[in-house]
């Protein structure tokens, strides 16, 4: 199945809801594509398969782009060891890349391929990794278009800033939160990938959280307040809105006095 | 001078360096504005006033909408402490957005006000502490537009993930790089803010480095490799830049093994 053919890989970050995310230069590179390929997710596949059509359809100015969606393999929970997993995981999507850009190019379509990427491809992302192993089969130019993270759309509707003034802030997730505590040397914390609840794992006085949900999506929900205070009401609001929507996307702030 | 109007304030990121990283709902924001302010700043005042100005003129369709531009102030030598200067130069820019919105509002001028800022809004900037400031003198409605930071420029001119798999990530600037050392629990470290060669306070051994200088700019220049390696290489090629351009804006990431 390898093609001799040099193709042009863009990763594409397309922001995180809110389709006015996009910048000129994603658009541009979606717009320049032959085949564009969009990974649809587990749970919120529904919803957000239908906000990266809107995108690309917004872009697309060339009749000839094609977009092909693919699922995502999940991860096998029999595979012990975190890291493996999701390693095999990784090795899982780019054999599906790799097949479906082979097929492209064998049904004669030309070398631009687009991959949209949630957020920016930079950030607790895989899609880097995954091009990676591509390459091993593929020869590829690539190139990484950046994107309005979560963290951008989380500080820009509290309208705050990220850092204390001239302070540092760690980003980290809620497996590490858990598992090493707050880290002395950041006054500020942003938490991703929590499945609920992370920040009962910390000791809360006088901690402030900013908490997003749905970020730059019309289902978007926003709490503020003193930690103790508004921890019950994150939980629960969290899991309604889990319920209700079938999936949630959250992350938030935490700041020590 | 105070106005009893409110006014919509919008402090708009436009991106670091590349005109096309501005988004879709920041180019809707500075088409819907009345008045742009913009700012400039000390030695890079040539080039980079022409990109916000290019970013501005690629925006604008109303031909009512006004720009002005405006001199930050210096901050002033004589105070003693860190902080104080910049809550001194903080009031003294508020004071001028004040000025210039009250003057655009007494000459009949509409209340959709814009700011132009570099990168986002929340990293390292001082747009939100400043339009708190302007907010005890003039009744506003605050909405901040992210927009794509120096961070994710560099990850993306290298094409490398901000985090190793799953792991937390440290942003700091370098004058804390220069006082607190490495913090412990971050393998991955972003510096910005760095007036030249703050990895040299470090131990290098083993350590990574991604270094890039006006990104998104034709002037980029990118360099990586081991830091003991090309720590020598990064500072030559700095001060001759700066030399050259008068300025430079240069952001690095680090990794230890
Ligand atoms: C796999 S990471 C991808 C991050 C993405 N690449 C970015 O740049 O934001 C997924 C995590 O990002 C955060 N996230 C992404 N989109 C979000 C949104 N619209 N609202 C809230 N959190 C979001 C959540 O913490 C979620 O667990
Ligand atoms: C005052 S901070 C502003 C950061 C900005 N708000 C952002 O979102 O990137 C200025 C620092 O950002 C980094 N920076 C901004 N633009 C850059 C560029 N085009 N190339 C390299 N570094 C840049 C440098 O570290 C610089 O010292």
């Amino acid at each position: 199945m390898t093609s001799p053919i040099t193709i042009d890989l863009f990763l594409i970050g397309i922001g995180t809801g809110n389709p006015d995310h996009v910048t000129v230069q994603a658009a541009k590179a979606i717009a320049s594509a032959d085949l564009i390929l969009v990974p649809l997710k587990g749970e919120d596949k529904a919803d957000l398969a239908g906000l990266r059509m809107t995108i690309c359809q917004n872009c697309i100015t060339n009749p000839a782009t094609r977009i092909e969606t693919f699922d995502l393999p999940n991860r096998n929970p029999a595979t012990p060891a975190y890291l493996d997993r999701v390693n095999d995981w990784h090795d899982a999507i780019a054999a599906i890349w790799h097949e479906r850009i082979a097929r492209h190019l064998a049904a004669g379509g030309g070398p631009r391929i687009a991959l949209l990427v949630w957020g920016d491809p930079s950030l607790y992302d895989s899609t880097l990794r995954i091009a990676a192993r591509v390459e091993h089969r593929q020869p590829l130019r690539l190139t990484v278009i950046p994107g309005i993270t979560a963290i951008q759309a989380l500080c820009a509707a509290h309208a705050i800033p990220l850092n204390d003034l001239a302070a540092p802030v760690l980003i980290t997730t809620a497996r590490n939160l858990r598992t090493l505590g707050w880290p002395p040397d950041a006054k500020t914390l942003v938490v991703m990938l929590d499945s609920g609840g992370a920040f009962d794992a910390i000791d809360q006085t006088g901690v402030m959280i900013w908490w997003g949900a749905y970020l730059g999506l019309p289902e978007e929900i926003l709490i503020t307040g003193l930690l103790p205070d508004v921890s019950a009401q994150i939980i629960t609001t969290r899991s309604e809105a889990r319920a209700r929507h079938g999936w949630i996307m959250d992350i938030y702030l935490l700041r020590r006095p």
